[in-house]
């Protein structure tokens, strides 16, 4: 049997475009219910408080007023089901962050719901806290987490480091550190909680990870899964921020439900989105570097804390991750990576695309960049030296067998960014300062060795009688084109047309726990799923195709050829449609339900050793930029960026995560800025903490390199998070090349760069 | 690996008692949703008519009226699509019995709704109408359907009844009728349709067969299939009045969701249901049997007549029914069958328990009496002589070749009916007259021949992680008990806690189309599905399970024993629970769609010969009566009923099964009286529409053999319907042995045995 393919790797129209276009997309909000209530929180307004009553007295006395509710309405258990467990639904004696719910109140409407949180008074003593993620490592600091306020903490060792360093010809060694980084989605947190006539709950949420919310309603509630719907709502973004916390927003709603036992939605103001739910990590990193004469990098040393926050959440796996790639993609015999994730009386951190990765990246991307310049050599020469390449084994041991392009992205972006003429130090045109820096990074695709039970997921296809194709994953959308990505799988697998497959948003009894929707792993565990599914669908189907066209007298010693909807052979055709009636007629099963494991991974936590991720994806970025010398601002003029994704299934979508990814990471590079001033979120808005908008936007120069993953649907690997962890090393460096500034420190604010240029001057 | 059963053969407690039992089961009409709208149905006044214009402009005028909506409004194809689409959604010139829509219309309240309907003019023109279904059958009848008013006709021909006939010892011959019999479910009709975003639609809809609805709605509004979801609301009964029209419903709702872009209900009120759902079809038969010296039956020719109603909708499946049926359950060689359906500007009829099957079965089985009289035997001496056993072949040919215990079942009625000292005649007591009477009965269990294409189920099984069990099949509850019965045998297969699984009303986009829930086939189909899907889990966690055992130190000599969701092996054992959250942690698969397809038939529509259906269930009553001589008052006193429908799931449900099954069957023989005239139905209420009430019941004796279907779950066959057939026969020919009295029309009513009465005094 012929076949060529007829949708994979082809800009298809996105299959939510229209609704989204014409404002028809119902996100939570947008959802209404008949004798629907509305739920408001009630936060801790200081860093660390023991609680000593909470009253609703006042909130009582307003017009539309329902009821309070607090951790004793929890019927089910009160801890938020999420890695260790530590944080529960609703405090009971202490709330431990300022922004933390600590009871929520049910109103008619949601004025009056905000206004009665407002009048809910909580009693509270202060209690001594923690804002310093440095600090909360000190033996002498308050603990509030355990007692060493390490939430978690990881290593990797191999070969000698210090040994290493000392024969080095060249060291090279900084510290850097980074900020928050507020996801920004458009959409804040919501949730709408609907009581079932059995004792059930149906809950509509916007979210990344309807699973995680699953576990969380179910455990809140303390009822069983299978009374417990989760469906997703249209997704207004999320970037990580819709990983974990939809759950508590979610099992909040559930409370609420059931205390009243009527719908209540729960709607976050931006402000409170700010103030409570998860953040990228700040960072702190310091790095070392050794490298012998020739230019090899032999050695590598990252000590690496992350601020986790009040609440261990997700810090565990996303430190995790950056303890991973910690040392960069290079081949290194010696490494000695140490990490925390320390806990603070401050907003729980978690997920953010790159998931601890950008943050220790700026850090060992500009050190490499020092070290390059230590040893002589031009930073690309020296990372061609030192990159990875198939075959080659990285810093936890495992060996890259395949799908490794990281070459040739550099190679690509160094020809198309005219990197060998640019790289030389350009004389200042006036106040500006043009410059070019590079990075390169890897990226390993899905949940690896520390979320390994987690990577799988399942896919319902059903092809219903008129030939539509319904198909169902566990994986989001929530605007990074998973709908229409996995339309295509599908429609490619069955030879379906593209029009007549429609992936739906998330339904928990629909399919098995598939795990969240993040680490770029989505085309690769829910295609992969869909292809399961669709497996013996195709089986039946073409089988199908080839005795009608046989019975209609086609030379069957012809081969059959199945492309776009049509099946074909021997100068005769018959469409999809027609094959699935018959299929029916047949009284053939089209609907199955499909499921995908990831491989095993053998990383061991003790040394950090073993395979760390099934598959990785990898990048390379070029960034121009101009730095006013004057004031210090610098500004990214255009992005080189070259991706080894693997397959890609649609390249215009493609471009579009390249583009957002690139965005994301120079609007964190350069602008992102949250701050804390005794434990308290001083700009909470998009007012006083600012990001990058369209008019901030560089000229982008984005290039595929398409290293096929057999592992992958379709050959592909994953795209999501890679085109936003290689920016800020990129710009910083690019910044160094510019005017000698070397800021260490993200973001890289103009008073930071005008400060490195006065030393500059100085020297 | 020893097994025992756990669940299935026990009377587990009713998965939907509790809800129902505290009145928070959400029926139709109790679903509320925001911006919720109402509609009303416009209906003719008469029966036949040539609709000139419809206008709304009195309704206009009315506070919250928003809409008309015609026949114009349709965007899709205006053919419902059930078997021979001559049922258009809204009519177009002609409208063809009274209480048909002809349109809709929309309003903010139901109330307001029901007013702008009644102020909706319809200008039409009175067309000559046909109300008897035999003088439709005549030459110079009106023409309503085709051109000889013959909506379907079958044929069952074997050897030569006129030969047979001519040669006979005794003949019995006789003309019998049956009135419409009215569904009387607690649930009128209804449906409410919400548009969804994307254009598509769902709908929440009180109905026996989902994916009729599903059909209806995705041509009504020409949308793909995959844009539409059914959702079945609780169901209030359906005994086969939520076959087929609550598509009809469902679309017009749709019909005005779309049109109006709202969510909208539509809800029948008494009255309208009784005019325009479907019933069971009055039936007319001429049967004549031969017999040979010896009491063997030798011949039997049946004309059969069902009055359609004035569209096709199911009468010919329900037609075809009746004739496979229609010799009665006897070894016959010549047998001449010619039935057919006749259109009428009445109500459509359709399905209802028993599907064309007790009309006739009154006829031939209080003729079988009659013979058994001439031939000068006991009818149950008689019936036994003649009784299908296995091995033997029906009057289509099939062979009978395993679970046939329908002698058995006439042994065991006559023995505990004390049959055969009763059956003698007994002088009446004062005006009081005791009698029995005795019926056997066969029934080919699930669609058979002429719904083949249709038999066949979906099932999805999803394990969630904590060990609960979702179960989402394609057929309904109504009432019967299929979340319970289909609870059970997932819970059996996979050796899980009852308690821990839940059978879903049925959501559309779940399963793949199931077929109808009818034809007492959700056992079989349902079952066999879940069995399917569920097979391949239980191997997973049967070994998963093996695994925990050997691995906590079992002696794995001994074999593993499942039963109520404990594992056990050699002193060790483990729970479900324990075993499934094992599963999940090795990421296997827990989720599965499984399907069933029944076997072939090979029946010719020709000759009538063939396997008509797959498997039969059998049914013998006995049913004591007492007929008043002044007033010819019959009131059933008593009914021994034995079945044989496999093996029993849930004896309790099961007995409640027969005891409604009697109940309506005895209700339909002696009191239910619909009544036309000039086309116009006279008594659409339960005031003048009479049915039996608990009040009425009679003392019940119920037995189950239990003949084992190896091709059925757990080796059942199916229930619903079978009670039902043989009541009516049963008390003609008790009335009969008590008075003398032979009364071959349905109901039973005294007046009719009375006239009877004042014959056999005046012989």
């Amino acid at each position: 049997m012929k076949e060529k393919l007829s949708y994979i790797g082809r800009s298809l129209p996105r299959k939510d475009a229209l609704i989204k276009a014409v404002g028809a997309a119902q996100y939570a909000d947008d959802r209404e219910f008949a004798g629907l209530l509305h739920a408001a929180a009630v936060r801790s307004p200081r860093p660390r408080i023991k609680i000593l009553s909470i009253s609703d007295a006042r909130a009582r006395r307003l017009p539309g007023y329902v009821t309070l509710v607090t951790y004793r309405d929890i019927k089910g258990v009160n801890k938020w089901p999420v890695v260790m467990q530590d944080y529960p639904f609703l405090p009971e004696k202490e709330a431990r962050f300022a922004g933390e719910t600590v009871a929520l109140v049910v109103a008619a409407t949601a004025r009056a719901a905000r206004k009665a949180a407002a009048l809910v008074e909580i009693k509270y003593r202060e209690l001594p806290f923690v804002e310093d993620p440095l600090k909360a490592l000190e033996k002498d600091a308050v603990k509030i987490f355990g007692d060493d306020n390490v939430i978690s903490s990881f290593v990797i060792k191999k070969g000698s480091v210090d040994a290493a360093l000392k024969k080095a010809a060249y060291t090279a060694e900084g510290e850097f550190s980074t900020n928050y980084q507020v996801h920004a989605y458009l959409e804040t947190q919501g949730a709408i909680a609907l009581p079932e006539s059995d004792g059930g709950m149906t809950v509509h949420s916007t979210t990344q990870c309807p699973f995680y919310v699953l576990d969380a309603v179910a455990a809140a509630l303390g009822i069983p899964y299978h009374k417990v719907k989760i469906l997703q709502t249209v997704t207004g973004g999320g970037f990580g921020g819709k990983e974990d916390v939809p759950a508590l927003v979610a099992s909040h709603a559930a409370l609420c439900a059931a205390k009243t036992g009527k719908p209540v939605k729960l709607i976050y103001g931006r402000k409170e989105d700010f103030q409570s739910m998860s953040k990228r990590h700040p960072g702190w990193a310091r790095v070392a570097y050794a490298a012998d004469k020739s230019g090899r990098i032999t050695a590598c040393r990252v000590n690496y804390v992350l601020d986790g926050g009040a609440y261990s959440t997700l810090s565990p796996i996303v430190l995790w991750r950056g303890t991973v790639h910690a040392a960069g993609p290079y081949k290194i015999a010696n490494v000695d990576i140490k990490t925390y994730a320390a806990a603070t009386n401050k907003v729980p951190c978690g997920a953010f695309r790159g998931f601890g990765q950008p943050q220790v990246c700026f850090a060992q991307e500009s050190l490499i960049d020092e070290l390059a310049e230590k040893v002589g050599m031009d930073p690309v020469q020296f990372r061609l030296k030192n990159l990875l390449e198939p075959g080659d084994r990285t810093v936890t041991g495992q060996k890259l067998n395949s799908s490794c392009g990281l070459k040739e992205l550099v190679q690509t972006v160094r020809k198309r960014s005219g990197w060998d003429k640019k790289a030389k130090p350009r004389a200042a045109a006036g106040d500006v300062a043009t410059g070019i820096g590079f990075s390169a990074t890897y990226y390993g695709v899905g949940l690896g060795a520390k979320g390994r039970y987690l990577d799988r997921a399942g896919a319902l296809v059903n092809i219903y009688k008129d030939s539509s194709v319904g198909v169902n994953v566990g994986n989001t959308e929530m605007g990074q084109g998973a709908l229409t990505v996995l339309a295509q799988i599908a429609a490619e697998t069955l030879n379906a047309p593209y029009e007549s497959v429609k992936v739906e948003e998330v339904d928990s009894s629909k399919v098995p726990d598939s795990g969240p929707t993040v680490a770029s792993r989505t085309t690769l565990m829910s295609g992969n799923a869909i292809i399961e599914a669709a497996a013996p669908l195709r089986e039946r189907i073409f089988k199908t195709a080839f005795s009608l066209l046989s019975a209609a007298g086609a030379d069957a010693s012809k081969k059959m050829v199945a492309a776009g909807g049509i099946f074909s052979m021997g100068g005769k055709s018959v469409d999809f449609r027609k094959v699935v009636a018959e299929c029916w007629f047949r009284r053939l099963k089209m609907s199955e339900q499909g499921w995908y494991a990831a491989p095993r991974t053998t990383f061991r936590m003790e040394d950090g050793q073993g395979d760390a991720y099934v598959i990785y994806s990898y990048s390379a970025d070029a960034a121009e930029v101009e730095v006013d010398l004057k004031t210090g601002v610098a500004k990214v003029k255009k992005i080189w960026a070259a991706y080894d994704v693997g397959r890609i299934v649609n390249p215009r979508l493609a471009v579009g995560q390249a583009q957002g990814g690139i965005l994301q990471g120079m609007s964190w590079a350069l602008y992102e800025n949250l701050i804390y001033k005794n434990g308290i979120m001083v700009n909470p808005n998009f007012t006083d903490y600012v990001i990058a908008t369209t008019a901030d936007k560089p000229e982008y120069d984005i290039t595929f390199i398409e290293k096929p993953y057999a592992g992958g649907p379709y050959k592909a690997k994953g795209m999501g998070e890679v085109p936003l962890i290689g920016v800020a090393p990129a710009v910083a460096n690019a910044i160094k090349n510019a005017c000698g500034a070397r800021v260490n420190s993200v973001p890289l604010l103009p008073e930071k760069i005008w400060k490195e240029l006065k030393k500059v001057a100085a020297r």
